[in-house]
Protein backbone atom coordinates (compact mmCIF):
# COMPACT_ATOMS: atom_id res chain seq x y z
CA UNK A 1 0.00 0.00 0.00
CA UNK A 2 1.45 3.39 -1.23
CA UNK A 3 0.30 7.08 0.24
CA UNK A 4 0.96 9.92 -2.21
CA UNK A 5 0.62 13.44 -0.77
CA UNK A 6 -1.22 16.29 -3.15
CA UNK A 7 -1.09 19.38 -2.27
CA UNK A 8 -3.38 22.37 -3.81
CA UNK A 9 -3.01 26.48 -3.97
CA UNK A 10 -5.09 27.55 -0.85
CA UNK A 11 -9.05 26.03 -1.56
CA UNK A 12 -11.12 29.15 -1.19
CA UNK A 13 -14.74 29.57 -1.17
CA UNK A 14 -16.89 29.01 -4.05
CA UNK A 15 -14.02 26.82 -5.42
CA UNK A 16 -14.45 23.29 -7.95
CA UNK A 17 -12.82 20.84 -5.63
CA UNK A 18 -13.09 18.31 -8.12
CA UNK A 19 -11.42 20.56 -10.38
CA UNK A 20 -8.58 21.59 -8.15
CA UNK A 21 -8.10 18.33 -7.23
CA UNK A 22 -7.83 17.37 -10.99
CA UNK A 23 -4.89 19.98 -11.24
CA UNK A 24 -3.13 18.89 -8.15
CA UNK A 25 -2.76 15.71 -9.41
CA UNK A 26 -1.85 16.54 -12.68
CA UNK A 27 0.48 18.87 -11.73
CA UNK A 28 2.15 15.68 -9.13
CA UNK A 29 2.08 13.80 -12.23
CA UNK A 30 0.26 10.23 -10.25
CA UNK A 31 -1.97 9.13 -13.03
CA UNK A 32 -4.92 7.55 -10.97
CA UNK A 33 -5.31 4.03 -11.48
CA UNK A 34 -8.22 1.58 -11.01
CA UNK A 35 -9.09 1.52 -6.86
CA UNK A 36 -7.08 3.72 -6.36
CA UNK A 37 -8.68 6.07 -2.86
CA UNK A 38 -8.51 10.11 -2.43
CA UNK A 39 -8.69 10.65 1.22
CA UNK A 40 -10.16 14.67 1.51
CA UNK A 41 -9.61 17.17 4.42
CA UNK A 42 -13.19 18.16 5.46
CA UNK A 43 -12.28 21.57 5.97
CA UNK A 44 -10.69 21.99 2.26
CA UNK A 45 -14.17 20.56 0.78
CA UNK A 46 -16.20 22.77 3.29
CA UNK A 47 -14.48 25.70 2.25
CA UNK A 48 -14.85 25.07 -1.45
CA UNK A 49 -18.69 24.25 -0.78
CA UNK A 50 -18.85 27.73 1.05
CA UNK A 51 -19.47 26.83 4.67
CA UNK A 52 -17.57 29.41 5.98
CA UNK A 53 -19.18 32.38 8.22
CA UNK A 54 -18.26 35.51 9.83
CA UNK A 55 -17.77 35.13 13.59
CA UNK A 56 -19.00 39.29 13.48
CA UNK A 57 -21.86 38.21 11.32
CA UNK A 58 -23.47 35.62 14.10
CA UNK A 59 -26.11 37.06 16.51
CA UNK A 60 -26.35 35.04 19.70
CA UNK A 61 -29.40 33.83 21.15
CA UNK A 62 -30.57 33.61 24.04
CA UNK A 63 -29.06 30.14 25.08
CA UNK A 64 -26.31 30.82 23.47
CA UNK A 65 -25.22 33.73 25.64
CA UNK A 66 -25.78 31.36 28.40
CA UNK A 67 -24.01 28.37 27.74
CA UNK A 68 -21.27 30.05 26.39
CA UNK A 69 -21.50 31.70 29.75
CA UNK A 70 -21.14 27.63 31.14
CA UNK A 71 -18.79 26.45 28.79
CA UNK A 72 -16.51 29.40 28.44
CA UNK A 73 -16.43 30.05 24.57
CA UNK A 74 -17.17 32.66 22.22
CA UNK A 75 -21.25 33.35 22.37
CA UNK A 76 -21.11 33.25 18.58
CA UNK A 77 -19.62 30.23 17.68
CA UNK A 78 -21.88 28.80 20.70
CA UNK A 79 -24.72 30.21 18.44
CA UNK A 80 -23.10 28.29 15.74
CA UNK A 81 -22.50 25.41 17.71
CA UNK A 82 -26.40 25.15 18.79
CA UNK A 83 -27.29 26.01 14.93
CA UNK A 84 -25.61 22.93 13.70
CA UNK A 85 -25.79 20.30 16.21
CA UNK A 86 -28.04 17.81 16.35
CA UNK A 87 -27.85 17.20 20.25
CA UNK A 88 -25.62 19.09 23.08
CA UNK A 89 -24.18 16.37 25.21
CA UNK A 90 -22.04 18.26 27.83
CA UNK A 91 -18.74 19.63 27.71
CA UNK A 92 -15.07 20.65 29.26
CA UNK A 93 -13.90 23.89 29.75
CA UNK A 94 -13.81 25.37 25.89
CA UNK A 95 -15.43 23.00 24.38
CA UNK A 96 -18.91 21.24 23.51
CA UNK A 97 -19.41 17.99 22.70
CA UNK A 98 -22.29 17.42 20.55
CA UNK A 99 -23.93 14.88 17.85
CA UNK A 100 -23.41 17.07 14.28
CA UNK A 101 -24.97 15.40 11.33
CA UNK A 102 -25.23 11.69 13.63
CA UNK A 103 -21.30 11.88 14.81
CA UNK A 104 -19.90 12.52 17.84
CA UNK A 105 -18.14 15.81 17.10
CA UNK A 106 -16.52 18.28 19.61
CA UNK A 107 -18.13 22.16 19.28
CA UNK A 108 -20.22 20.52 16.53
CA UNK A 109 -16.92 20.29 13.84
CA UNK A 110 -16.32 23.96 13.48
CA UNK A 111 -12.92 24.84 12.83
CA UNK A 112 -11.44 27.93 13.68
CA UNK A 113 -8.08 26.73 12.30
CA UNK A 114 -7.39 27.01 8.62
CA UNK A 115 -10.18 29.68 8.40
CA UNK A 116 -9.25 33.68 7.81
CA UNK A 117 -9.03 35.33 11.16
CA UNK A 118 -12.51 36.13 12.29
CA UNK A 119 -14.25 33.48 10.14
CA UNK A 120 -14.88 30.10 11.25
CA UNK A 121 -15.56 26.44 8.89
CA UNK A 122 -18.31 24.38 9.42
CA UNK A 123 -18.83 20.63 8.47
CA UNK A 124 -19.42 20.18 4.79
CA UNK A 125 -23.18 20.12 4.49
CA UNK A 126 -23.41 16.78 3.49
CA UNK A 127 -20.07 14.56 3.32
CA UNK A 128 -21.45 11.28 2.14
CA UNK A 129 -23.45 13.43 -1.14
CA UNK A 130 -19.67 15.66 -1.62
CA UNK A 131 -17.70 12.35 -1.89
CA UNK A 132 -19.85 10.70 -4.22
CA UNK A 133 -20.43 13.89 -6.61
CA UNK A 134 -16.40 14.51 -6.14
CA UNK A 135 -15.97 10.81 -6.91
CA UNK A 136 -18.53 10.81 -9.84
CA UNK A 137 -16.22 14.13 -11.61
CA UNK A 138 -12.72 12.02 -10.63
CA UNK A 139 -13.94 9.39 -12.70
CA UNK A 140 -15.48 10.68 -15.55
CA UNK A 141 -12.00 12.07 -15.99
CA UNK A 142 -9.28 9.28 -15.21
CA UNK A 143 -11.83 6.82 -16.66
CA UNK A 144 -11.36 4.17 -13.83
CA UNK A 145 -12.70 2.73 -10.52
CA UNK A 146 -12.22 5.32 -7.32
CA UNK A 147 -13.28 5.84 -4.13
CA UNK A 148 -13.32 8.94 -2.04
CA UNK A 149 -13.35 9.11 1.43
CA UNK A 150 -14.26 12.66 3.69
CA UNK A 151 -11.98 13.47 6.95
CA UNK A 152 -11.98 14.94 9.94
CA UNK A 153 -9.96 14.71 13.44
CA UNK A 154 -11.49 12.93 16.62
CA UNK A 155 -10.10 13.06 19.96
CA UNK A 156 -9.83 9.20 21.48
CA UNK A 157 -11.38 8.39 24.75
CA UNK A 158 -8.79 9.15 27.84
CA UNK A 159 -5.88 9.23 25.47
CA UNK A 160 -4.13 12.83 24.19
CA UNK A 161 -3.74 13.56 20.54
CA UNK A 162 -6.14 13.47 17.71
CA UNK A 163 -6.75 10.40 14.73
CA UNK A 164 -8.59 10.51 11.69
CA UNK A 165 -11.81 9.85 10.99
CA UNK A 166 -14.37 9.22 8.20
CA UNK A 167 -17.10 11.77 7.87
CA UNK A 168 -18.65 10.44 4.51
CA UNK A 169 -17.24 8.08 2.08
CA UNK A 170 -18.21 6.62 -1.94
CA UNK A 171 -16.78 4.04 -3.61
CA UNK A 172 -15.72 1.39 -0.69
CA UNK A 173 -17.39 -0.38 2.22
CA UNK A 174 -16.85 2.14 5.67
CA UNK A 175 -16.81 -0.75 7.98
CA UNK A 176 -15.72 -4.63 7.15
CA UNK A 177 -17.83 -7.15 8.66
CA UNK A 178 -15.17 -10.25 8.84
CA UNK A 179 -17.89 -11.78 11.15
CA UNK A 180 -18.11 -15.65 10.34
CA UNK A 181 -14.32 -15.48 9.19
CA UNK A 182 -12.19 -17.89 11.12
CA UNK A 183 -9.04 -16.89 13.56
CA UNK A 184 -5.86 -18.73 13.29
CA UNK A 185 -6.98 -21.80 15.31
CA UNK A 186 -9.78 -21.93 13.03
CA UNK A 187 -12.48 -20.99 15.33
CA UNK A 188 -15.00 -18.42 14.55
CA UNK A 189 -13.96 -15.12 14.86
CA UNK A 190 -16.10 -12.67 17.25
CA UNK A 191 -15.50 -9.44 17.34
CA UNK A 192 -14.28 -8.49 14.22
CA UNK A 193 -15.85 -4.86 12.58
CA UNK A 194 -13.14 -3.10 10.85
CA UNK A 195 -13.35 0.64 10.65
CA UNK A 196 -11.85 0.69 7.47
CA UNK A 197 -12.44 4.59 6.16
CA UNK A 198 -11.38 5.62 9.82
CA UNK A 199 -8.36 3.95 9.40
CA UNK A 200 -7.96 5.30 5.91
CA UNK A 201 -8.26 8.85 6.88
CA UNK A 202 -5.98 8.03 10.13
CA UNK A 203 -3.08 6.83 7.68
CA UNK A 204 -3.55 10.03 5.41
CA UNK A 205 -3.72 12.10 8.52
CA UNK A 206 0.24 10.75 9.28
CA UNK A 207 1.13 12.66 5.57
CA UNK A 208 -1.69 15.25 5.44
CA UNK A 209 -0.74 17.44 8.56
CA UNK A 210 -2.89 20.09 10.44
CA UNK A 211 -0.95 23.34 9.97
CA UNK A 212 0.35 25.15 7.09
CA UNK A 213 1.40 23.05 4.64
CA UNK A 214 -1.55 22.64 2.21
CA UNK A 215 -2.08 19.13 1.59
CA UNK A 216 -5.94 18.57 1.43
CA UNK A 217 -5.53 15.58 -0.20
CA UNK A 218 -3.95 12.08 0.00
CA UNK A 219 -4.07 9.65 -2.73
CA UNK A 220 -3.63 5.78 -1.08
CA UNK A 221 -2.68 3.31 -3.71
CA UNK A 222 -3.36 -0.73 -3.49
CA UNK A 223 -5.38 -0.89 -0.44
CA UNK A 224 -6.68 -4.30 0.41
CA UNK A 225 -10.52 -3.30 1.09
CA UNK A 226 -13.61 -3.75 -0.14
CA UNK A 227 -14.72 -1.83 -2.76
CA UNK A 228 -18.38 -1.10 -3.53
CA UNK A 229 -20.22 0.65 -6.51
CA UNK A 230 -22.13 3.03 -4.61
CA UNK A 231 -22.23 4.54 -0.97
CA UNK A 232 -22.63 3.51 2.16
CA UNK A 233 -23.48 4.95 5.57
CA UNK A 234 -20.88 4.95 7.94
CA UNK A 235 -22.56 3.24 10.10
CA UNK A 236 -22.95 4.36 13.97
CA UNK A 237 -24.33 2.81 16.83
CA UNK A 238 -26.37 4.56 19.82
CA UNK A 239 -25.47 5.46 22.97
CA UNK A 240 -26.94 1.96 24.57
CA UNK A 241 -24.82 0.17 22.29
CA UNK A 242 -21.61 2.18 23.01
CA UNK A 243 -19.34 0.93 25.43
CA UNK A 244 -17.72 3.99 26.42
CA UNK A 245 -21.55 5.50 26.78
CA UNK A 246 -23.27 2.49 28.18
CA UNK A 247 -20.79 2.09 31.05
CA UNK A 248 -21.76 5.92 32.02
CA UNK A 249 -25.77 6.11 30.78
CA UNK A 250 -27.27 2.79 32.20
CA UNK A 251 -26.76 3.51 36.21
CA UNK A 252 -28.58 0.25 36.72
CA UNK A 253 -25.41 -1.74 34.83
CA UNK A 254 -23.18 0.48 37.18
CA UNK A 255 -21.49 -2.06 39.69
CA UNK B 1 5.06 6.71 2.60
CA UNK B 2 4.85 2.63 1.70
CA UNK B 3 3.34 0.23 4.02
CA UNK B 4 4.52 -3.52 3.64
CA UNK B 5 3.17 -6.66 5.38
CA UNK B 6 5.23 -9.03 6.85
CA UNK B 7 3.47 -12.62 7.48
CA UNK B 8 5.34 -15.22 9.98
CA UNK B 9 4.87 -18.82 10.85
CA UNK B 10 2.02 -18.94 13.55
CA UNK B 11 3.43 -17.43 16.86
CA UNK B 12 3.68 -20.05 19.52
CA UNK B 13 4.69 -19.15 23.53
CA UNK B 14 8.36 -18.76 23.99
CA UNK B 15 9.33 -17.80 20.63
CA UNK B 16 12.03 -15.45 20.14
CA UNK B 17 9.80 -12.53 18.68
CA UNK B 18 12.74 -10.36 17.01
CA UNK B 19 14.36 -13.78 15.56
CA UNK B 20 10.95 -14.80 13.89
CA UNK B 21 10.66 -11.40 12.56
CA UNK B 22 13.79 -11.18 11.17
CA UNK B 23 13.46 -14.34 9.33
CA UNK B 24 10.42 -13.03 7.87
CA UNK B 25 11.74 -10.10 6.71
CA UNK B 26 14.95 -11.84 4.93
CA UNK B 27 12.10 -13.87 3.37
CA UNK B 28 9.94 -11.33 2.06
CA UNK B 29 13.29 -9.74 1.02
CA UNK B 30 12.75 -6.36 2.25
CA UNK B 31 15.91 -4.60 3.70
CA UNK B 32 15.13 -2.42 6.30
CA UNK B 33 16.13 1.10 5.63
CA UNK B 34 16.77 3.93 8.38
CA UNK B 35 13.79 5.27 10.37
CA UNK B 36 11.45 2.17 8.89
CA UNK B 37 8.44 1.89 11.96
CA UNK B 38 7.81 -1.91 12.39
CA UNK B 39 4.34 -2.21 14.08
CA UNK B 40 3.66 -5.56 15.51
CA UNK B 41 0.18 -7.13 16.87
CA UNK B 42 -0.01 -7.16 20.50
CA UNK B 43 -1.15 -10.78 20.10
CA UNK B 44 1.58 -11.87 18.89
CA UNK B 45 4.46 -10.22 21.07
CA UNK B 46 2.00 -11.16 24.01
CA UNK B 47 2.10 -14.75 22.96
CA UNK B 48 5.45 -15.01 22.19
CA UNK B 49 6.39 -13.36 25.51
CA UNK B 50 3.59 -16.00 27.13
CA UNK B 51 0.99 -14.07 28.06
CA UNK B 52 -1.51 -17.42 27.52
CA UNK B 53 -3.47 -18.81 29.59
CA UNK B 54 -5.99 -21.82 29.84
CA UNK B 55 -8.97 -20.88 31.13
CA UNK B 56 -9.51 -24.43 32.55
CA UNK B 57 -6.58 -23.58 35.12
CA UNK B 58 -8.06 -20.26 36.34
CA UNK B 59 -10.43 -20.48 39.51
CA UNK B 60 -12.54 -17.20 39.96
CA UNK B 61 -12.86 -15.78 43.21
CA UNK B 62 -16.04 -14.42 44.89
CA UNK B 63 -15.83 -11.42 43.06
CA UNK B 64 -15.22 -12.54 39.51
CA UNK B 65 -18.37 -14.69 40.51
CA UNK B 66 -20.52 -12.06 41.34
CA UNK B 67 -19.15 -9.94 38.45
CA UNK B 68 -19.54 -12.54 35.33
CA UNK B 69 -23.54 -12.85 36.51
CA UNK B 70 -23.84 -9.14 36.28
CA UNK B 71 -21.97 -8.80 32.65
CA UNK B 72 -22.97 -12.04 31.66
CA UNK B 73 -19.49 -13.22 30.71
CA UNK B 74 -17.14 -16.28 31.56
CA UNK B 75 -16.52 -16.19 35.52
CA UNK B 76 -13.05 -17.54 34.68
CA UNK B 77 -12.44 -14.83 32.00
CA UNK B 78 -13.76 -11.92 35.06
CA UNK B 79 -11.26 -13.49 37.03
CA UNK B 80 -8.43 -12.45 34.43
CA UNK B 81 -10.56 -9.02 34.06
CA UNK B 82 -9.96 -8.77 37.59
CA UNK B 83 -6.57 -9.42 38.01
CA UNK B 84 -5.01 -7.79 34.76
CA UNK B 85 -6.82 -4.40 34.95
CA UNK B 86 -6.22 -1.49 37.11
CA UNK B 87 -9.80 -0.23 37.45
CA UNK B 88 -13.43 -1.59 36.45
CA UNK B 89 -15.32 1.39 34.47
CA UNK B 90 -18.67 -0.33 34.36
CA UNK B 91 -19.86 -2.10 30.62
CA UNK B 92 -22.43 -3.83 29.07
CA UNK B 93 -23.58 -7.32 28.47
CA UNK B 94 -20.38 -9.18 27.43
CA UNK B 95 -17.78 -6.42 27.36
CA UNK B 96 -16.51 -4.50 31.08
CA UNK B 97 -14.45 -1.59 30.52
CA UNK B 98 -11.49 -1.43 32.24
CA UNK B 99 -7.98 0.77 32.61
CA UNK B 100 -5.59 -1.93 32.42
CA UNK B 101 -1.61 -0.49 32.63
CA UNK B 102 -3.22 2.88 32.20
CA UNK B 103 -4.96 2.36 29.16
CA UNK B 104 -9.13 2.33 28.52
CA UNK B 105 -9.27 -1.64 27.62
CA UNK B 106 -12.37 -3.41 27.14
CA UNK B 107 -11.75 -6.69 28.74
CA UNK B 108 -8.69 -5.93 30.45
CA UNK B 109 -7.22 -6.62 26.49
CA UNK B 110 -7.96 -10.22 26.90
CA UNK B 111 -8.45 -11.69 23.80
CA UNK B 112 -9.68 -15.19 22.64
CA UNK B 113 -9.20 -14.61 18.95
CA UNK B 114 -6.01 -16.21 17.77
CA UNK B 115 -5.82 -18.26 20.79
CA UNK B 116 -5.83 -22.06 20.94
CA UNK B 117 -9.53 -23.36 21.68
CA UNK B 118 -10.01 -23.16 25.54
CA UNK B 119 -6.93 -20.14 26.21
CA UNK B 120 -6.91 -16.52 26.05
CA UNK B 121 -3.96 -14.17 24.85
CA UNK B 122 -3.09 -11.52 27.53
CA UNK B 123 -1.89 -7.78 27.02
CA UNK B 124 2.08 -8.05 26.75
CA UNK B 125 3.32 -7.18 30.41
CA UNK B 126 4.96 -4.36 29.16
CA UNK B 127 4.36 -2.99 25.40
CA UNK B 128 6.90 -0.05 25.90
CA UNK B 129 9.84 -2.59 26.95
CA UNK B 130 8.86 -5.07 24.39
CA UNK B 131 9.13 -2.50 21.63
CA UNK B 132 12.48 -1.12 23.33
CA UNK B 133 14.04 -4.85 23.04
CA UNK B 134 12.96 -5.69 19.92
CA UNK B 135 13.72 -2.27 17.91
CA UNK B 136 17.32 -3.00 20.06
CA UNK B 137 17.46 -6.89 17.90
CA UNK B 138 16.11 -5.28 15.18
CA UNK B 139 18.42 -2.30 14.80
CA UNK B 140 21.80 -4.51 15.87
CA UNK B 141 20.88 -6.61 12.74
CA UNK B 142 20.45 -4.30 10.42
CA UNK B 143 22.56 -1.46 11.42
CA UNK B 144 20.52 1.63 10.88
CA UNK B 145 17.88 3.40 12.93
CA UNK B 146 14.34 1.98 13.28
CA UNK B 147 11.28 2.14 15.62
CA UNK B 148 8.99 -0.01 16.60
CA UNK B 149 5.41 0.42 18.10
CA UNK B 150 3.19 -2.70 19.41
CA UNK B 151 -0.27 -2.33 18.26
CA UNK B 152 -4.07 -2.50 19.18
CA UNK B 153 -7.44 -2.38 17.95
CA UNK B 154 -10.23 -0.13 20.00
CA UNK B 155 -13.56 0.58 19.29
CA UNK B 156 -14.07 4.87 19.02
CA UNK B 157 -17.06 6.25 20.78
CA UNK B 158 -20.20 5.73 19.12
CA UNK B 159 -19.09 4.16 16.27
CA UNK B 160 -19.39 0.67 14.71
CA UNK B 161 -15.63 -1.10 14.02
CA UNK B 162 -12.10 -1.23 15.89
CA UNK B 163 -8.85 1.19 14.63
CA UNK B 164 -5.67 1.02 15.46
CA UNK B 165 -4.49 2.19 19.21
CA UNK B 166 -0.58 1.90 20.36
CA UNK B 167 0.07 0.31 23.62
CA UNK B 168 3.58 0.93 23.28
CA UNK B 169 6.62 2.55 21.14
CA UNK B 170 10.40 3.00 20.75
CA UNK B 171 11.93 5.62 17.94
CA UNK B 172 8.88 7.77 17.28
CA UNK B 173 7.03 10.54 19.19
CA UNK B 174 4.26 9.11 19.96
CA UNK B 175 1.75 12.24 20.22
CA UNK B 176 3.37 15.19 18.09
CA UNK B 177 2.50 18.67 19.39
CA UNK B 178 2.67 21.01 16.85
CA UNK B 179 1.24 23.75 18.98
CA UNK B 180 3.24 26.95 18.20
CA UNK B 181 2.86 26.25 14.46
CA UNK B 182 0.73 28.45 12.22
CA UNK B 183 -1.92 27.58 10.22
CA UNK B 184 -2.99 28.54 6.55
CA UNK B 185 -3.79 32.01 7.36
CA UNK B 186 -0.87 32.83 9.44
CA UNK B 187 -2.77 32.18 12.73
CA UNK B 188 -1.09 30.30 15.63
CA UNK B 189 -2.59 27.02 15.64
CA UNK B 190 -4.87 25.93 18.46
CA UNK B 191 -5.54 22.08 18.95
CA UNK B 192 -2.76 20.32 17.28
CA UNK B 193 -1.58 17.49 19.15
CA UNK B 194 -1.72 14.40 16.83
CA UNK B 195 -1.61 11.05 17.87
CA UNK B 196 1.13 9.98 15.41
CA UNK B 197 1.59 5.82 16.82
CA UNK B 198 -2.24 5.62 17.25
CA UNK B 199 -2.27 6.64 13.94
CA UNK B 200 0.44 4.88 12.59
CA UNK B 201 -1.26 1.71 14.03
CA UNK B 202 -4.61 2.21 12.04
CA UNK B 203 -2.37 2.37 9.09
CA UNK B 204 -0.71 -1.06 9.44
CA UNK B 205 -4.37 -2.77 10.10
CA UNK B 206 -5.55 -1.77 6.81
CA UNK B 207 -3.18 -4.41 5.63
CA UNK B 208 -2.75 -6.45 8.68
CA UNK B 209 -5.84 -8.55 8.95
CA UNK B 210 -6.88 -9.74 12.06
CA UNK B 211 -8.09 -13.43 11.03
CA UNK B 212 -6.61 -16.28 9.62
CA UNK B 213 -3.96 -14.15 7.47
CA UNK B 214 -0.65 -14.64 10.16
CA UNK B 215 0.19 -11.04 9.43
CA UNK B 216 1.30 -9.95 12.82
CA UNK B 217 3.60 -7.27 11.66
CA UNK B 218 3.98 -4.30 8.84
CA UNK B 219 6.84 -2.65 8.13
CA UNK B 220 6.09 1.39 7.25
CA UNK B 221 8.84 3.26 4.95
CA UNK B 222 8.95 7.21 4.37
CA UNK B 223 6.43 8.06 7.11
CA UNK B 224 6.65 11.77 7.74
CA UNK B 225 6.82 11.50 12.14
CA UNK B 226 9.31 12.32 14.33
CA UNK B 227 12.10 9.84 15.08
CA UNK B 228 13.48 10.11 18.70
CA UNK B 229 16.83 8.17 20.08
CA UNK B 230 14.73 6.15 23.25
CA UNK B 231 11.00 5.34 24.01
CA UNK B 232 8.81 7.77 25.69
CA UNK B 233 5.44 6.82 27.47
CA UNK B 234 2.20 6.93 25.37
CA UNK B 235 0.99 10.19 26.46
CA UNK B 236 -2.66 9.62 28.76
CA UNK B 237 -4.91 11.87 29.95
CA UNK B 238 -7.38 12.52 33.03
CA UNK B 239 -10.83 11.70 32.76
CA UNK B 240 -11.63 14.85 33.76
CA UNK B 241 -9.88 16.27 31.21
CA UNK B 242 -11.25 13.99 28.66
CA UNK B 243 -13.82 15.34 26.38
CA UNK B 244 -16.21 12.09 26.56
CA UNK B 245 -15.45 11.10 30.24
CA UNK B 246 -15.85 15.15 31.52
CA UNK B 247 -19.13 15.16 29.72
CA UNK B 248 -20.61 12.56 32.15
CA UNK B 249 -18.37 12.61 35.45
CA UNK B 250 -18.86 16.68 36.08
CA UNK B 251 -22.62 16.31 36.99
CA UNK B 252 -22.06 20.04 37.81
CA UNK B 253 -20.99 21.04 34.57
CA UNK B 254 -23.60 18.90 32.18
CA UNK B 255 -26.19 21.97 31.32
Amino acid sequence: MQLFSIKTPLIKPGDDMAGVLIDAIDAVGIGPKDNDIFVLAESAVATAEGRVVELESVVPGERAAELSKFYGNDPRKMELIIRESDEILGGVTGVVVTITKGVLSPSAGIDSSNAPQGYVVLLPEDAKRSAIQIRERLMAEYQCNLAVIIGDSRTQPLRLGCVGIALGCAGIEPVEDARGRIDLFGKPLLITRRATADNIVSAAQIIMGEADESTPAVLIRDAPVRFIKGSEDIPLISRKECLYFGCFEKEEQKY
